[in-house]
């Protein structure tokens, strides 16, 4: 079962072409946490070398929504209702790690705290924080569209 | 001053490795207003073949930081604080394009509108709208970081 | 029909023991669209001498709430989710206005943007800007709690 | 010190006309946490008898503000930025109480958690969670002002 969840998922963020492009691996998936690592690279930074926020944010969504996921059942797909998120302090670091866990989970409606640590050499800072709604849904029959 | 304005965010659009990586543009810099086009290709998608949430966000958190950034003082920058958005439809099109607004100026804090459109042959739906709140910082003196 | 949507926002306002409380009345009802007016007294004040971020929301959220209801199907109930507001000025005036506006409506979610204006002699003023999430719930048969 | 902070908080609690309206106490006050009791009553509820979303944000958003205030330097004062609610379950209870928890103190913006759990015979569940931005500025040197 909890095998058959880390396939479920693990096969999940291989899809996310996003998720590869940005260079971001996912590191532990248990039920109601996940965890998502991004190598610090020029390819993830704003215009002043730290990591962007919509970095940043992605991996903080990601990290909330498959901690959702964990939770709901078979043949339902999870999508992003929407996020709030502070950025607390500079995104440095060799990685960052994002977390995310589930705050409440429904039946519809589940809410995910998110947070992001800038890590370097081992000491872990808080660089953001937010906050986040997602849906439980049908699971989509069709295969995923293919694009150029 | 208009064209030093523009010749400014352009230079730190520049600087923004993510929006390079991700094939973001900067296509309209009007005091207050900032649009970021974003064409979709597997490399901005999620698992079902969308644009990810956390691709939208980047372009709208970019678009909203640069619209605030027309209003700022010379040698100051913008940092965003945090924002929030809403995943209003799936996040599909040619391309998505990203509209910040500036709802109030201040001379710390700048609150900007996101909304973000899927455009697909001319029409436009709006994918994603959230609302963000920025900083004015004394511009930093020394240069970008170089990243590995 | 419109009238028979006016009066279930009415009979539900009315239930509403804050907003009688706060001193808050309804004064416009149209498909997507609500407004609140609640006139600034020492209740509803912070320590100094504002209106309360608090009392700010609560007439903010109920617009968008009732906004988001008057597009819902009949024996349905609505639910703030969530929202996000931004304080953009000192809230003063004779009144506060706060408008709610459906900015997506969904079978289950509904979005709603929210502004709330300081009113003055007539000149109004953006004090608070916000964005909300609301779900449709089957109405549930039993009466009002009654309480203490 | 820490007694000057109390009675500092205490004295601004007492000047919030809403929190008095309300019905609220301020119940805990310690370095960067502070906890605010709502008891139930008619004059607190929404159309279903629950507590409104606005009376919770109300003392969330008090509870988080003088968190953060607990930090700030002498002649300052805190205003909220913006803040960010899920409301989770239906706010029940004997009372709610409203947790604010400071997540980063900044020099110019903090930034807060926010809890508010419904407590029944002393069982608490957590009713609603959010995240909260405020900011210090200087003293206003001028008194409260007067309200009708």
């Amino acid at each position: 079962m909890e095998d058959e969840m880390q396939a479920r998922i693990r096969a999940s963020f291989e899809r996310q072409g996003l998720m590869r492009h940005l260079g971001a691996r996912i590191v532990h998936i248990a039920p109601g946490c996940v965890r998502i690592v991004l190598p610090s690279r020029a390819e993830v930074t704003q215009q002043h070398g730290y990591v962007h926020a919509g970095a940043t944010s992605a991996i903080a969504d990601s990290a909330g929504g498959y901690a959702a996921y964990t939770l709901f059942p078979q043949d339902t797909s999870v999508l992003t209702v929407e996020y709030k998120i502070n950025l607390l302090a500079p995104a440095v670091g060799d990685h960052l790690e994002a977390v995310g866990t589930v705050l409440k989970a429904g039946r519809t409606l589940t809410v995910c705290r998110l947070e992001v640590f800038g890590v370097q050499d081992g000491h872990r800072t808080l660089v953001a924080a937010g906050q986040q709604t997602l849906i439980c849904v049908a699971e989509r029959p069709e295969q995923p569209r293919e694009r150029r």
